[in-house]
């Protein structure tokens, strides 16, 4: 899974040459995703209550995904049915919106940086500081030359997370125009759901190209060995979450962490428990 | 279930009258708890979403589990399995540990304000606050004085909290002696559960009746109207799921949260999609 959806190196990417709603390597109907994706639950709530074990021990390891998208692509769905399959006490969830006025006073990576996961910890980003990126480019927040200097520092910065034991998976939730006018859509038909929606959304599908834009250029300078982006066609939910959770495991599989081994005299600690009479 | 659990307020409370194998009110056996456990979960995680869309739009009022225990008492059990059932975004987990140095250079509510869950938000913690009137007074950390003011402090401080739109839900997790001792065993005969030992946890034991008392006093002095105490045996986990889930669907369901109506134009908003071309 991670050789089929990993954006190379480098390499020009071109969204339109992607259709949203394939599967790749993926199961071949909804009710085989979702029976494959609740059996991979087991195995992630495993391999993070080992790597949280490990964490008490001294391993510093510690993953983070990042979730990036446009409006209605999933990143909230994601974390609710691939981050819910977890112990959530392991997880350190944040949502970065529009950056307040304290955060505006620093560089941009500094509210990152106070939101990483701890060791042992699964942090999940929805959005990050890609948004420094996207939205600033689309919108032009920042001058063209300060904008060109952050992919450098966001590879940097990235690099120095990976050298200090975090495994980054980036994922970028990939649905089409029209995916989208009908997930908007369904938000207007369900009372539920009017919360969900904002007005102001439907200006924003008038600059879907420039973002489009904006995403491929992010994909293409900030995707490295240290810290890859993945692809993940996201039309489909079903699809999206399979593929998800199908990353993480492998990601953690690779990780392989341990449980610790016990510090101290357990034949001992048995004997004075049951001589306590 | 909250009139059964709850503990009476400024009562004299005697732990070793409440037995902590017992199922008060609860489903007749395992099976039955786990099967209506499970149940809640669509109905909490529902309610769970009105909450935070209710904050979208203004409405500040948010939950606060507070969970506390003696060691292998099931904090964390309860966070798996029990807030599990949510989404996970909405909600903000914390585990408090013995104060750091600069926790220690602030009063003791200082770290306890910091980490308060976000209007929409379910904060859980595991442990809390009440440290500072148990291991405090067990440990003699502070002279009595002080101790003795603190009860009075966090009175008021959860009674502004409950102005200010919290809905704190305090429980302590009742286990007998012991099943403590049998709860320590298991983890010396399972290897992967050996990094959850620590051999400090019998020295522990030899304070049980104090402890015990501490929180008697603690159960006694702060179970007020505005955060009272709800006190849940927990010799069997099934029950102990099942008694929480309960007491936050009871709560959450006092606090009917409503999805906000929309303050845009609905019809316009759609038309204007579907005419986008």
């Amino acid at each position: 899974m991670r050789d089929v959806l990993r954006v190379p190196e480098g390499e020009r990417v071109d969204l339109s040459a992607f259709p949203a709603d394939a599967t790749p390597a993926g199961p071949s109907d909804k009710a085989a995703a979702l029976a494959d994706t609740a059996r991979m639950g087991e195995r992630l709530a495993d391999l993070q209550e080992r790597l949280y074990a490990g964490s008490t021990s001294g391993d510093r390891r510690r993953l983070l995904l990042v979730l990036q998208g446009m409006d209605t692509s999933g990143k909230g769905g994601t974390v609710k049915h691939v981050i819910g399959l977890f112990n959530p006490s392991g997880c350190r969830i944040k949502a970065f919106k529009a950056p307040t006025p304290e955060e505006q006073n620093h560089p941009f990576l500094w509210r990152i940086m106070r939101e990483l996961p701890r060791p042992g910890e699964i942090g999940i980003f929805d959005r990050s500081h890609y948004e420094d990126v996207l939205i600033a480019r689309v919108r032009e927040l920042v001058p063209r030359a300060q904008l060109g200097r952050r992919y450098g520092q966001i590879n940097r910065f990235e690099k120095s997370l990976a050298d200090d034991g975090v495994t980054v998976v980036k994922v970028f939730l990939h649905i089409s125009y029209e995916q989208q006018r009908r997930r908007l859509l369904e938000r207007l038909d369900n009372p539920d759901k009017h919360w969900k929606f904002n007005p102001g959304d439907i200006e924003e599908r008038a600059l879907w190209p420039a973002y489009q834009e904006a995403y491929e250029i992010a994909l293409e300078r900030c995707s490295t060995d240290a810290a890859p982006w993945y692809l993940v066609p996201s039309d489909r939910k079903w699809y999206r979450n399979w593929a998800i959770s199908k990353l993480l495991l492998e990601h953690l599989e690779a990780m392989d962490p341990q449980y610790p081994k016990a510090d101290f005299d357990v034949e001992e600690s048995r004997r004075r428990l049951l001589s306590e009479g």
